[in-house]
């Protein structure tokens, strides 16, 4: 980096773009994207291919013409569809209002940040934590503050009192990803009814991550949600996205979901980010909604399997810590005697093509664990893991 | 506005999205999108849907699975026929590496002005303008510095002493839109240099929009640009899109040509916005790039076409303040005896059914104009220039 980094260019950039750091993540894919004999555990997604009848209506649009400017806030048909499947899953009645749909699910939460946060503002982030919602609070000049997380073998849990303590005068809102990208931890209704109470009596913001909230290993159809306890005026911003139920991490489709008053600044939001998603794929979202239950389920089969399997697997070495995930469909594991997981990557999709995610891609509270996704193949799955426990017990 | 502006979920959002402004243009579109014998000439696209050959590449690729993550920077393909088109209209060589794949020119726009403003950064911006880039100025946290624009009959001019006496120590960056949406002045090659010179002199970046370089009437196969007068390591960050010359509007799909140095810096940024754009749109783009210049070559003639109908059009009636534009496809007038034409482009559609933009909308220098794109289908933009002309007749 010395070269670049005394170089006139890159120094003339802002700060705030200079800093945003480079995905832990990416890094190791870069190093072996292309190896024939990967085993690409790393990345959150599925090795399903999006199924034919999301493709079929994304193609029927396209042939149709539909391939003009659109609803900066989704066409009325998806937003429909989203506000249906909200009812279905989570009771009671919702309004279309409330939904808006965006590029991504990542930009949903680039867009929340900004409705919330003004350079110089904190949010809290229990940590491990997917990076990317820190690195968009930085980039917008605010500062995203982590609030450790506590492992044991029994799993992950949030210490409500160590999040109130974090809080400040700058502090505007709370980050809250449930079920948790990487750790599997999923908030109790407890933890979610303490966070809101303390939220109301801050007036801060809460931006809810429930993208995995259909991936929950406690029974039921969902996570416990923050929908399980608001109010329609409570100041909690949802950010979604079509990615991980429905195998479409490709199309970059998500939605917030949000108080409807903020229905022109977040139109305005969109209209000077991407200006909109293609309606061709907005009816593509909409069939994934109104024809995807029977592929969600199989998703979440594959799921349950991969994560039965992980257990199964991790018990051939007593030199794995690891606790059974609560949600989400990754393993996020540690190694007895390694504690640098960032070369631990790089070595071992070198060495064994098994590709991982380094825990120090989340933040300081994941040094020392690895990320695997088990939402893919019984047969990768079950390679990748022998490879890893053979290595392991090599060395 | 002032239930909302009342509200306590209004007030508790960051101030920078709170003020963004509501797209003039969108606000008159919504006032009518669907009324039956509207006649649309207020957005910037044609009325051609994509062609089939572009839509071919996307259903086969999406047929092939490609329905992953993908790079960030955009898929080499791509990346290489960008480069190739780049080659081919300017001379010489262009390595793929100056050149990234975005989610639109929007949000090339967006990416370009996160890499050279912090919040409180200053932006000179020649106007009337798209009011985009201001736009996403200040959602930044910096200002969008107006500097007006000289209209005469004989079109408009930039006064480059009026640019450089606008400069502040905070000023970081020069947008320059030429050939200009809306206004359709193209910076001669004498502005570019002397726009550069001063760039130079101070330090600041360029963020230069070209989208509209194919669409020039003054000669040749292209506007003058900034490519001509630049070495590698000036500090220019082009913005560009597929949408207008392949009518890819709904597409949302552009690019970034910026020096390779920044490669890291932009991916970062790629990354923490939407994280890369379907594999299956970037295939339709680079086919537009390698099978699309007999349909560009028709878009350009159709744009032609739409200017002769409405120079001729125009002198219809001497209420018309009015010069030929030299590049863009866009008719920018006024109507002597009318300075409202916020009020005057939301009578019109409501009146005669024809759309077009306020130029309001492209800040104070665009009051009293009015924005017809006339790269549409020859009888409607004489059907709308007619009924434009009758109704002002009547009046």
């Amino acid at each position: 980096m010395d070269a670049v980094a005394s170089s006139s260019v890159f120094n003339s950039l802002s700060s705030e773009s200079r800093l945003a750091p480079e995905s832990g993540i990416v890094e190791v894919v870069n190093s072996a994207r292309e190896r024939a004999d990967l085993i690409p555990l790393w990345v959150g997604e599925g090795d399903l291919p999006t199924p034919d009848f999301v493709c079929d209506a994304a193609i029927a649009s396209m042939r149709a013409g539909e391939t003009f400017y659109t609803y900066q806030r989704g066409i009325p048909e998806l937003r429909t569809a989203i506000a249906e499947y909200h009812s279905d899953l989570y009771g009671g009645s919702f309004d279309l209002e409330r939904f808006y749909v965006t590029g991504s699910g990542m930009q949903a939460i680039q867009i929340a940040v900004t409705c919330v946060i003004s350079p110089g503002d904190h949010v809290l982030v229990p940590t491990p934590a997917w990076p990317n919602l820190a690195a968009a609070v930085e980039i917008r000049g605010g500062r995203a503050i982590p609030v450790p997380m506590d492992f044991t073998s029994a799993g992950w849990s949030l210490d409500i009192d160590r999040l109130v303590d974090a809080a400040t005068p700058q502090t505007r809102a709370i980050f809250l990803n449930s079920p948790c990208n990487p750790s599997g931890w999923v908030a109790s209704r407890d933890n979610i009814e303490a966070i809101l109470a303390f939220a109301r009596k801050e007036g801060l913001w809460i931006i809810a991550d429930e993208i995995y909230a259909r991936f929950y290993f406690g029974g039921g159809r969902r996570a416990p949600s923050f929908f399980d306890v608001i109010e329609p005026d409570d100041r909690v911003i949802f950010v979604n996205s079509f990615s991980k139920n429905w195998a479409m991490t490709g199309w970059r489709v998500g939605w917030l979901s949000a108080p409807p008053e903020m229905g022109q600044v977040i139109e305005n939001l969109i209209q000077y980010s991407t200006s909109g998603v293609p309606v061709y794929s907005q009816r593509a979202a909409a069939a994934a909604l109104n024809e995807g239950t029977g592929f969600l389920d199989q998703q979440l089969s594959r799921a349950e399997n991969g994560r039965a399997l992980v257990l199964e697997q991790f018990a051939r070495s007593e030199r794995f810590r690891f606790a059974a995930p609560e949600g989400a469909f990754y393993a996020f594991f540690g190694i007895d005697g390694i504690s640098d997981t960032r070369q631990l990557a790089l070595d071992l999709v070198r060495e064994t093509g098994v590709g991982l995610a380094p825990g120090s891609a989340f933040g300081d509270a994941g040094q020392g664990f690895l990320r695997l996704c088990f939402a893919r193949r019984e047969d990768h799955v079950r390679e990748g893991l022998d490879r890893i426990v053979r290595w392991i017990d090599g060395r």
